[in-house]
Formats: C-alpha cells, sequence, structure tokens
C-alpha cells in the first residue's frame, strides 16, 4: 500500500461522482465511469438472487440453446393464410408485437389494418375500414400467436400470401407475410388504391410464380444463405442486400425451368431485383423457426421472442409459457430522412426484432460496419454491440460468424437474469415509421428493448422455482 | 533527464538488436522492432534523394492521379479478340505479366497456351501444340500491350471473347478476357478437350447471349457496383462473390428482355450463378481503364500496372513510358487446398494484380475481413494492409471506402518513391497456381511486389530529371 501511493495516482471512481471530488482535490488523475447498480428495485433483486447459480435453470437453458442450435428452417412454399395458419378466423387479422385492441392501436397500425380490410373487400374504402375495424366486427392477434411473423405493422390478413418456412428437426412450422417493397406499402400503414392493387398483385401473380419456382427448386436451407450474408455486409434484419442476391441467384434458375410464362417472369424478377429487403421476411421467418424450437422448456430463462406493436414492447421467455411482459415501446436514436426528426417518429414497431432475439440484427452488427450508414455510429460502435451482447446471452450460434471479430459466433440465447444482472439491455436496429398512418419510413435508428420487460419476467420466473 | 532515469525504464530498439543487450542487462524493459535503412543500394539513395520534394513531380502525380479519379470504366459490350484489339496478329497469342519468351514461360502459361492454339484450330492436340509454340510460328505479347488484362496465364487468342469497357471521359478502351469459372479452366493450364470444349461455349452461346443482353441493358457502369461490393465483403479481387451477385441482378432482367431463347437463358444463368469469381475480369478492366488514364503523364512517379507471368514481376510508371521494371516473381505465403503445399506453387502470375495498382483488391482489404478464411491472417490483419498501403500512395479514392474502417476512401496511386522509401512493398492478395500445367488453383494468400521493380524505376525516373 505504502508503494501504492508514494507513485502518482489513476484512479477510475465508478458510480457516484462525489466520491471523485477530494482525490481530484488531492491532485490525482479521476476517470468517472458512471454506473447503478442493476436490479434496483429490492423485490427484483430478491427474485433474481434466487435465480442465479441454479443447475436446473442452467439444464434447462443448454436444452432450449440446443434445440435453437439444432433448428434448420427450410422454405417449402408460399400459401394463403386461411389456408396455411391454423385457427385463423375469417375475419380476423394479424399484427405485429404482443396483443393490443384496436382503440390502442398506433396510427400505422391502423392505417395498415384498413387497407388489409379493404383488400379482403370487407371495406370499400379505407374510411369506412376504419369503422369496421372499431366495430368489433373484426378480431385481432398478434403474429406470433399463429407462429407468424411480420415487420412493421405486420398485417396478416386471410388472403394474403405467406412464406412456408419448416424445421424438420422439430416439425415445426413458422410464416411471414412478403415484402412489399420500399415506398408507400402497407406495412407503415399506407392503404391508397396503388398499394392495394400492389397486394393483389403480390397475391395473383407474385405468389403463384414463387409456387411454382419453389416447387422446382426444392426445399431452401436458410441458414447457410444468412450465414453467408453475415460474410458479406449484412446483418439480415436492416441489411439485407447480399442475402437478397444470394436468395436470387437461387430463385432465378428454378424461375426459368418453372414454365412461367415470358411477361410474369420479367415482372417477378423485376420486383424482386428492386427490393433489397426481400429476403428481410425469410430472415425473420427463420429466426422465429429457431426461436420457437427453443421455446417451453420448463424453468429456462432463456427469451424466444421480442415484438413490438408501436405502442408495447413485449417478450416471451422460453420457461414463462405464452405470458408477454411488456412496456412501453421506445423511441428510437437514429438518422432521419432529410425533412424528418425524433418528433415524426412512431415507437418502436414491429416482429422484425425476432432477428435480434436469434443473435443476427445489432447482435451480429460486427458483420455489417457499413449499416452505421443507414442507423447511425461508427464502425467501432458496430464491433461493440456484437461484443457487449456477449455479456447477456447464454452462448454462441457458431453457424453465425463475424468476420470482423475473427470469426466470433454470434452472441445469442438472451437470458433475462443476465440482463438484469448487469443492466444491459438488448440492441436492437430498426427502421423507424412515421407516427401518421402511410407516410412510410422517416428513418432508420439503434433501440434497446426496455429493461422493465426483463424484470418482469425475471420476477415471473422466481415464482415458478417453489424451493 | 534525472527524472527519466529515477524511474523504470521501458525502451524500444529500433534496428541493431545488439543495441538492446546491455539495456535489458541492465534491468530495463526492451522491446525489438525490426527495422533496417530503405534504399540501402547507395546508387538508389541518391537518385530518390534527386526525386523528393520536387514540385514538378508532385504536380505530374497530380495529374495523373485526377485522370485515375475521373475516368468512368463503362461494360459497353462484349467482343472477339481480333475484332477489338487493335494490330493483334493472326497468329498471336497474349499472355500476363511483362513481355517473356516461350522458352522462360512457366508450365501453367504454356499449357494455356497450347490450349489456345487447340481452341483456335492451329493444332490438332496439346502436344502438337507445344511443338508449334516453340517453333516461332506463334507470336506472343503481353495483354497489356492491347489494352487488356487476364488472370493467372491471362491467354487471349484471335477468336475468344473479350468485355469491352469504354472510359467516355478519356475516350480510352479497355478489355478483358471472361472468366471461365472454377475448377479445370485454362487460366490455370488446363487444356484437355472438355477445357476446349467449354471455351467454345463460352465463345458460341455465352458472348453471343451477352451481346444481346447488353445492347438490351445499355451502358453499364462499373465503379458503383465494384463500390457497393466494398460495402458487401468483397475487395473485388479474390473475393468478388457480392459483385458477381450484383452483376447478375443487373444483367438477368435484360437477358429476360433480350429475346433469348429458353435454353441459352437458362445455361447463361447457370454459368453465370455458379461463378463468384464471373465479375473478376471485369474488374480488373476497369481497374485498367482507370489506370492508363493515369499513365504517360511527363514526370510522374505513379505506378500504372504490376503484372506477372509466373517468372517475373513487372510494374510500368505513369512518367516512363513502356518500359516494364522487373523483379523474379515471389513465391506466395497462402493458405493451401487439402494435400499440397509451397512445393506445389508456381510463382505470383497474372494480371489481376492490376486490382492493388487500382487501391482496391489487397489495398482496400479491410473492406473484405472474410477473406482471411481464404489467403490467411486475421481481421486485423486486412485491416493493418489497407491502412499501411496508404503510406506508399499518393492519395485515397473516395469512390471506393472501407466500411470497417469508418469509410475511410482506400489508398491509391502508389508512388515509387514512397515505395522506396520506406521499404513497404505493395500488398497483393492472389490465387495460387499449381507449378504444373493444368492442376489449377492448390491455394490463395497474400503476396508482395518485389521491391527492386520500385528501385530500378526511381534509377530511370531520375535519370529522365538532367536538372
Amino acid at each position: 500500500m505504502s508503494d501504492l501511493f508514494g507513485a502518482p495516482l489513476s484512479v477510475i471512481n465508478v458510480g457516484l461522482a462525489q466520491f471523485a471530488e477530494p482525490i481530484r482535490a488531492a491532485g490525482a488523475n479521476v476517470v468517472d465511469v458512471e454506473w447503478a447498480p442493476p436490479a434496483h428495485d429490492e423485490d427484483i433483486a430478491r427474485a433474481l438472487a434466487r435465480l442465479v447459480n441454479r443447475a436446473d435453470i442452467e439444464a434447462a437453458n443448454q436444452t432450449a440453446f440446443g434445440r435453437y442450435l439444432a433448428a434448420q428452417p427450410t422454405l417449402k412454399g408460399v400459401g394463403i393464410a386461411r389456408d396455411v395458419l391454423d385457427g385463423l378466423g375469417e375475419r380476423m387479422i394479424l399484427h405485429s408485437g404482443p396483443p393490443i385492441t384496436w382503440d390502442e392501436m398506433c396510427a400505422p397500425v391502423r392505417g395498415a389494418i384498413a387497407g388489409a380490410c379493404v383488400y379482403e373487400g370487407w371495406a370499400e374504402t379505407p374510411a369506412e375500414a376504419e369503422t369496421l375495424a372499431g366495430s368489433g366486427e373484426i378480431s385481432f392477434a398478434p403474429c406470433h400467436h399463429f407462429g407468424a411473423v411480420g415487420p412493421m405493422a405486420g398485417i396478416i390478413s386471410p388472403s394474403m400470401p405467406l412464406w412456408i418456412i419448416e424445421d424438420p428437426v422439430h416439425d415445426h412450422t413458422t410464416f411471414s407475410n412478403l415484402n412489399e417493397g420500399l415506398g408507400k406499402v402497407l406495412r407503415f400503414g399506407a392503404n391508397s388504391p396503388d398499394v392495394i392493387a400492389h397486394l393483389e398483385w403480390m397475391r395473383d401473380v407474385l405468389a403463384p410464380a414463387l409456387v411454382a419456382t419453389l416447387e422446382t427448386l426444392g426445399d431452401l436451407e436458410l441458414k447457410p444463405i444468412m450465414a453467408q450474408a453475415l460474410h458479406m455486409g449484412d446483418e439480415v434484419h436492416n441489411r439485407n442486400g447480399a442475402a437478397s442476391a444470394l436468395l436470387i441467384k437461387r430463385l432465378i434458375p428454378a424461375a426459368l425451368d418453372a414454365g412461367l410464362d415470358a411477361k410474369t417472369l420479367s415482372d417477378v424478377v423485376t420486383f424482386i431485383n428492386s427490393n433489397d429487403h426481400f429476403f428481410l421476411n425469410l430472415s425473420m421467418a427463420a429466426c422465429k423457426s429457431m426461436l420457437d424450437a427453443a421455446h417451453g422448456v420448463p424453468g429456462s430463462s432463456l427469451v424466444t421472442a421480442m415484438a413490438r406493436n408501436g405502442v408495447n414492447f413485449g417478450i416471451r421467455v422460453s420457461g414463462l409459457g405464452d405470458t408477454w411482459f411488456e412496456a412501453p415501446a421506445s423511441i428510437i436514436d437514429g438518422l432521419f430522412f432529410p425533412g424528418y426528426s425524433t418528433a415524426d417518429a412512431n415507437p418502436d414497431l414491429g416482429d422484425s426484432s425476432i432477428t435480434e432475439t436469434c443473435g443476427i440484427g445489432a447482435f451480429a452488427m460486427a458483420a455489417s460496419p457499413a449499416i452505421v450508414q443507414f442507423v447511425g455510429g461508427t464502425a467501432s460502435d458496430a464491433l461493440a454491440n456484437s461484443r457487449r451482447m456477449g455479456h447477456i446471452t447464454f452462448g454462441r450460434n457458431t453457424a453465425f460468424t463475424l468476420p470482423a471479430l475473427d470469426f466470433m459466433a454470434t452472441p445469442a440465447g438472451i437470458d433475462i437474469r443476465k440482463v438484469v444482472d448487469t443492466g444491459i439491455a438488448p440492441v436492437i436496429n430498426t427502421g423507424i415509421a412515421h407516427r401518421e398512418a402511410g407516410i412510410g419510413q422517416v428513418g432508420a435508428g439503434i433501440t434497446h428493448a426496455p429493461l422493465t420487460c426483463f424484470s418482469a419476467a425475471v420476477a415471473a420466473l422466481a415464482e415458478t422455482f417453489v424451493d
């Protein structure tokens, strides 16, 4: 100790800033680190204490994580929602995020639902559709309750075409809607006649062409495409250019052999080619497939879904059944398109955070330094995000490696205990929707899952352990 | 000073190791840095001294570099070598690298030339072709002497189809042969009947299909594709997967509209789709275009070509006309395919180092951390290569940015003075050919341009300044 105080001191002060003052006054060099004890709520701290260092939870997580790793999401085809979704009501519309009533919904989701009602022929105009939707005659449910996911508003109505993804390892099927492209699209709440006409083209031309193409192509495993895309600058959430191109390379030869007429072939190829996010919905359904495999393991503290409905953010946990643990959806810190600002932004929206739940998206941001031009920050921030998420995850997914971190496998298996213990919130890359329906995307950025979802889940998990 | 020696010393010893010994013996902590004074040859040092800090050379380099930046290589079409190469002899074969005689050539180049003779109908068998080639009846010249480039053996014979690249800014045309794909291919010296049949298919089916497609597509600027590929994990020399996919996305809709018959369309798409290096030859011809724009500026010390014929490595310098400055080609430090080792490797071969000359390839390796799985090293090495090349280049090419270095523009415009002054040799990513003809690629790795090419060029440039 006498040696220590004989030399000039460099001090790191963690937490309360006033501890640093006398040291600084005495002439030492002090760096302040902002820090507060995590789990500051006493009840949550007690609940967490009951859940740490338990062999049974470790074993449950090992089981859940093993199932997640073993899943092999495989693109099987395209089908119409009413034909492929078990229990979908004839007048039911699915939306992103946790459950929500019409009255509570944000404007982009309402706009998208109104558009879906017009598309289904249940109403003549969006205004008529809004009256219908508020009348109680239409029922609403989360996509997640039907094994499905959708970006932004995430709308699935009975006659929409869906991607069908099977995991043969766990004999489980997941779904997503098809990406409409950029510009004025239903998922941002647009519902004008051109938006509806495009949805009809997707149902009447694109979907049958994809059915024929996929029948010619046969099964297509999605993890290898996602893994290769991670080596090509995608994080497969907000950058899908490489994955979409790799998909196109697989689809085109099959499309040529599928006997499509020349105009259909040309229109379909032009449409897919023009949309760098075409793969996004497949990425999401593949992530849903891997995470559903991990769901339902008693005692497991691993997160199997994170989703937002534009009002609330919800998570599901493997060992906690179908319960959603919710908190208000965050506002996103991002880069806005010219003319827009945070004041225009809808709170966090969409099922696409299933990618981060799965260890890609912002968790794999080290693979995608170029994305900082779109979501903000620097290349170092991108690396730091992937590294930091390693503190709150159960393991690493060796199927998905990050070249810039010397092929480190991506961190995956968010553990609610680690989130609450460290106070590190899961990071999410996301598009930002305008808070009014139909204006569309106004930017993109980085946000974090609200910590209170995780502390509520910790409390609930602790209650399941009565010993 | 008394303060300095009062505290424990940490010493960095640069150069002669024996200087460190007494310090280490006295108990200090010493790190040795290997270093020798560059330009140790006295005549070269004098020549270099005459070339530094000259306003006229700076101005010449500014002119040359400005032309390099302004070039806009544009894919215009595909033509047959004898129709598009000015002055190509009827029995002439072009090869990669600086000039070389048949007797001096390495086996893969001889094998490829023999294959080209059979392909041209000048000989029935490769053996007969080798006799013919050695007889003096066939003339040989570097691709570079005809504004062309070719990977590995780089063979161009009169009836081969070539990419035609125009730079409208400087009204200049460059060329490359078409990539044959992987496996048994002419560019590695293979010349069996299936190799020849594939070349015939490329001439008779692929080339006309590309002509029709490019007529439908119109002009295609190549720099934007290369720039986008750098954001997708390519360095556009040994990783071309993204650039090839982006090219395919541009070609397919045009191919669909070009009225090709269904079988041709399917065969051509399947062929292009199966070759992640399909873009390489376009990348090379685009680089040749940019560097030709910079060539021929009196007094400029910038390198406008680096090329290897498998025996010798040669460079050309903007201010030094058509002279090649040569040194023996290096052996490559790389990763070998199973069953092969350095003993199997041909020395450095091919015109593809035109990419590094242009600031991409290994110079842009920071864009492509995933390439270290192919050429060896770590992600940090990839970043370090791009950073280090900044010490020997005139400027940066803002058309080509490196996301992992926070979008730093790639270093470009190799200055022979800086290479000789620093002793830092230009780094090159490269495939490794088997030293016997026809076995093909046996690995890939990293090598460096031989420094003596640059010191010879410095001596020659100094002679042009008589003041």
